[in-house]
């Protein structure tokens, strides 16, 4: 066996897996017909997943863990599919031992996959595609990004649909026309009924299936990343949709076959570009209402308003409970991407040559951008005990975008982090629940956007030997400034004291999340050092008192 | 007497009241010290609350309803203040007879003025504002519009703050040093430190009280027009400030003598600016909100999608709750001007010459300029039927700016009638809550916003004759198109079948507001009818099934 890289993925964990070699396709595929035929002998439905990503894993292992509502049976043996590279074949024998090839703060995402590959033998996983002719269901799970040329104009940008083009296309060349497909990609609307149709039917037609109409569904994910992982996929609102009343009613039953639709009842709209437009919609509004507030923090900052307490202030009221405080940038897969899809497919898809899009993508470019400002306090912190970025060593407290979770994609604290290198600083990072923070360690391809805001920073080379610490002590000694950047449980414990003896110094403090109360800002400043906070204006009101006293 | 016009104060029901003569002014005082002095020897404090508009006069019913949580008894004593003029000197009369000076549709407002002011005796008005020199306690409710010099672009305008400051002027000339002063209108950011401050400290030192510290706060209401008009008041979450400790301690003592604290708490913010802002977003929040749907509501009817299904199903989610779709505009007294109020006071009162606000004020441009599309739609509608605007008669159904409520101001309806008027249609209008719709029967000075919209428009001179008509027959008979624009629980109720019997014939119907369910666009198309609706893109497919059958 040939044992050059090219041919061997390897895990996480440092476990090397041989690709395999295209002589083994035969056998596997025959494999799978003689479980698939075991499986529909005892009146199982075959469901193959495309794609074991962050959603389809997860998704596989809820549709294998789903029992018939009378019997307690389960009625659906799945397959997870994943087209064999060296980034993500090791995903494949890892998934069919019953571990499961994504990391996760939920702990029922291990045992779901164990359970359902070991116990109730009702998943495992292929490489092969073959496998789709031999699916009643296939849920598509291929990622679709959005491409953005520039930083703070998601105009200026593209869908990357190609992958889930393939895919379609493979589709149509393997499936049998009675298979229901399933896209729960959030794609730019549209896609399903102008990209997904066009594509399956004519690889029907080229397959002599001449009057076969693909039975197409959509029906979007809420995945929230966090300790509620799984119950995000199955204990909550769905809405679904069909091409047409068939696929619409084969979509329906199936997704109340797998949910908790009794608890969390189905929306199934008419229309797919109706479902695809609902999940841009309601993930453009809560982009809309974070970077609402960006404005207003630097209207804070500069006239003396905590907007920490006013939010608190407004919270209080059922009507505005949503309003969250947008801390250094709005990260996480979705938020920063779906209404860029939206843009694109008024334009591309559905044709039209005007904007009539103005809230939706300026949302997207303030907070793309909102990480600058917080580089900005920095400097002006560090500027105020005599010092600058430049020849600074900052410690950045929170890798990943949102609290308690070790999530870094698109997280404020990375555009943070690539801005004060840019300006020279010299960087360290602690997350207590970032493991590797793959947009420093692989620029070129990290598995979890696909493409690097690198490319808009000078300097950036450095970066690529960040590695996060673990141990809050290393990364605060003889730091000049410490940034706050998420509000993990560990940070809000923290105390100024605890804070100024591992620097080993009086700092230059940022908060950028509303971690910081009164009493903590009063402390640092007693200790000699400088404090700035996103949205915090009345710092300098605190540092009045204290110099007065 | 005199008997010219100008000294007469006509109330809405007919009433005629001659204003008083400088030489009542004396005596009226006298009457006022009397009563005070009463009154004190009550143990009760004295209340002045100046302006008794919407807001204004509910908030003295409020106080002067309030009683000690031991004893049970009254421990305020308020008089409602009004300058006498043509427009509202009315009111001081009635008021003084126990008749709410206010219409309302929460049936607890006439009783609750009624009981003050007749059983308790704890509530009376006057026109003098000597009465100022002998309060404990101003709270004061003057009017502070924004002036918008496009319609379109709320940058372009300014907070009309004269009044405000003429009656801090003459609180400076009045009040006891020791007076608290309670500002709860809603007002630009700053103006209690930046405007009232100034004002009556120098008005204090012009009396000679060099030392004297203004106790000026800051607490604004959130009434909501409608049938909890007074718990918006009374049952609902406040939030103050106060400029000192003092005058601090004093509001939040005060406010919790008369709201429903127990149940509600108090948010004390630090500084009025901190409370003053706390308004202007909260409400900029809410026109975001609204106005983000807007684009989604144009690509929801050019590509197929039934916004209203969409945004039901994305409601589901807690966290989405608070989506509402915007119907033909946003109005009401708040939301129009509020975010104005903000952009003004950073670039006037706070001084800064950047732009830093760039979601708030496009949201209300937005907002103020939706209807125009809501026009858009009645054309097409009537062109698809061969017909033009300028040769039809249209019935507006709903003249107020919320469901369910009397309240015109800044509704879409008006923006819609002036369009189409200017497009030269012939306008009927429908709305079961509206008794006068000033803003077109009194355009120079209406009671409600002070300034008209019709500035913007042509061929306004015939709305002056418009009337509401209570007959919804009558407003439909003989008319070429019919809007949907407020979602008025009668018209939730109407059919396809009674719109065309009362119009006489197929008509244009276009529904701004949700109202209309799938069965009732499929039944009006079965009937004839050419059907269009903000946000509603899947009107054509229905449209499409009942031309094939």
């Amino acid at each position: 066996m040939n044992q050059s890289d090219k041919t061997w993925s390897v895990s996480p964990g440092g476990e090397s897996f041989p690709l395999p070699l295209p002589e083994e396709y035969p056998g596997e595929f025959e494999r799978l017909q003689q479980i698939v035929q075991e499986q529909r002998s005892l009146g199982r439905e075959i469901v193959v997943v495309m794609g074991l990503g962050f959603v389809g894993a997860v998704m596989a292992g809820v549709v294998a863990d789903s029992v018939d509502r009378d019997t307690g049976k389960p009625m659906k043996f799945v397959i997870g599919m994943q087209r064999p590279s060296v980034r993500s074949y090791w995903k494949i024998p890892l998934f069919n031992r019953g571990i499961a090839p994504v990391e996760a703060e939920d702990p029922e995402v291990v045992p779901l996959i164990d359970r359902c590959v070991n116990k109730k033998k009702t998943l495992m996983a292929t490489y092969t595609d073959d496998v789709l002719s031999l699916a009643d269901v296939v849920v598509v799970d291929v990622q679709c990004d959005y491409f953005k040329e520039c930083l703070g104009n998601v105009r200026e940008g593209h869908a990357e649909i190609a992958a889930l083009e393939d895919s379609l296309r493979i589709l149509g060349e393997k499936i049998r026309p009675e298979c229901l497909v399933l896209i729960e990609t959030t794609v730019p609307p549209g896609t399903t009924e102008y990209i997904a149709y066009p594509i399956i039917k004519k690889a029907f037609e080229k397959r002599g299936l001449k009057d076969a109409e693909p039975l197409l569904g959509h029906s979007f994910e809420r995945v929230m990343p966090g300790r509620e992982y799984v119950a995000s996929i199955r204990d909550f609102w769905r809405v679904c949709s069909g091409i047409n009343d068939t696929a619409r009613e084969r979509v329906r039953k199936f997704l109340s076959d797998i949910l908790n639709v009794e608890k969390y009842p189905l929306t199934v709209l008419d229309r797919p570009i109706e479902s695809e437009t609902c999940k841009i919609v309601e993930n453009s509004y809560r982009a809309t209402l974070l970077a609402f507030l960006d404005e207003w923090s630097l209207f804070a900052e500069r006239n003396g308003v905590d907007l920490i307490k006013v939010i608190q202030a407004i919270k209080v009221r059922p009507t505005h409970s949503n309003m969250i405080f947008p801390g250094p940038g709005i990260g996480g897969y979705c938020l920063p991407k779906d209404g860029g899809l939206g843009v694109w497919s008024y334009r591309t898809l559905m044709g039209y040559d005007d904007e009539i899009f103005r809230l939706t993508p300026m949302a997207i470019d303030i907070n793309d951008t909102r990480a600058l400002h917080a580089a900005e306090l920095v400097r002006d912190a560090l500027r105020n005990m005599g010092k600058i970025v430049a020849a600074s060593k900052i410690a950045i407290l929170g890798a990943s975008y949102r609290e308690d979770v070790g999530d870094t994609r698109y997280s404020g604290s990375e555009i943070l982090v690539r801005k004060l290198t840019e300006m020279g600083a010299e960087i360290s990072v602690h997350d207590p629940y970032v493991q590797h923070w793959w947009e420093f360690e692989k620029q070129e391809s990290y598995p979890a956007t696909g493409h690097s805001w690198s490319r808009f920073f000078r300097n950036q080379e450095r970066l690529s030997e960040l590695r996060i610490s673990k141990d809050l002590g290393e990364a605060l000694d003889g730091s000049d400034a410490a940034v706050l950047a998420v509000r993990h449980q560990l940070y809000l414990s923290l105390t100024p004291d605890d804070i100024v003896r591992m620097a080993g110094r009086p700092i230059a403090v940022v908060d950028c999340f509303g971690i910081l109360y009164d009493e903590g800002i009063r402390r640092f400043i007693e200790l000699g050092c400088e404090v700035k906070g996103l949205g915090r204006g009345h710092i300098r009101r605190i540092k009045d008192q204290v110099q007065k006293r």
